[in-house]
């Protein structure tokens, strides 16, 4: 016998399902739904292939750290190195290829904090947070069109920028909270080899 | 004299802006830019309002949270009260008007937190935390359309939902690191009257 579904007072049907934009960066497709109450709605939103983003720990426990022109904000933003997924690429090897070509390093050893969803009212993107350590250092091939400078920081160092209001990428903070969780022996962090 | 650009090197300059994309809720712009090196490129994202969200807590110090269904997710999240800025609506404004439509609450105190940007790849949405206290139930008020529930949740929980992955709304994570910065008494938060 089927369970009953604890959440069907709050779940919304599928009922026709359109792609509306499909850019050279952005898809957008607008559904219409049927909501709990019986009615209809529709939802706008974007499809994602999803993403990763790496936390790499320096061996004296600073991190490597990227300053980058975002420029839908038009300016430059502190984050953590990050990236979309390629057709079929697991995130485990998408974060082992976006912190070579970015950063120019290969880690001994990886762990996987979690993932988040930076915006779920309208897009499918979830971003997988992957901690690098045991580093070694490279040369970096940055992809056509982007520029970026590497930046390391001490943990107290982003810890101020955090609490300051001068870091302000969601992903960013988000690794914050891993971090200090991680680090007072709070939040767990599986480790595996790879490179 | 004018100071020397120190992001020269980093900078992306619009030659010519478009819309291309102008739905229900969501607008997509796409740039024409001149890239640091002088080459072109292009830009796509989204032009957001902005929005806010709101962490309410109970005198006993549990938090009042939401569960929602999130559909380009496809799932229930367990989130705080958010929405997004009206037309000419100043981020408390709208950080009241949402606590009281979604949840019934009023609050005594109001404080900001910060402001993270959640898609800086392609969106140019901002997100001011603001942490409401003092709070009086009342009725509440939702959207046509709009189907959540209120969760009450202890600081425990919250932690334990965070490090074990049920909670993965990034604005949400955001959250909880003010949480437990401004509990520790590391981060401040300068309160103000206000209902």
């Amino acid at each position: 016998m089927a369970t009953p579904d604890p959440d069907a007072h709050l779940r919304e049907e599928t009922i026709e399902s359109k792609e509306v934009f499909h850019g050279g960066l952005l898809e957008v497709r607008r559904d219409r739904i049927r909501l709990p109450d019986g009615g209809e709605a529709t939802r706008e939103f974007i499809v994602h292939p999803g993403a990763v983003m790496i936390v790499p720990l320096l061996d004296d426990d600073r991190l490597l750290m990227e300053r980058q022109w975002r420029y839908p904000l038009a300016r430059v933003m502190l984050e953590f190195p990050a990236g979309r997924l390629e057709r079929g690429e697991a995130p485990l090897a998408c974060a082992m290829r976006e912190l070579g070509e970015e950063t120019g390093y290969r880690a001994a050893q990886w762990g996987r904090a979690g993932v988040l969803h930076n915006a779920i009212a309208y897009s499918t993107e979830a971003i997988e947070v992957w901690f690098a350590r045991g580093l070694t250092p490279g040369e970096r091939h940055l992809d056509a069109g982007e520029f970026l400078d590497l930046h390391i920081a001490t943990l107290a160092e982003l810890d101020a920028l955090c609490a300051g209001g001068s870091v302000t990428d969601a992903k960013t903070l988000v690794c914050q909270l891993w971090l200090q969780n991680w680090h007072a022996g709070r939040w767990d962090i599986a480790w595996q080899d790879g490179s």
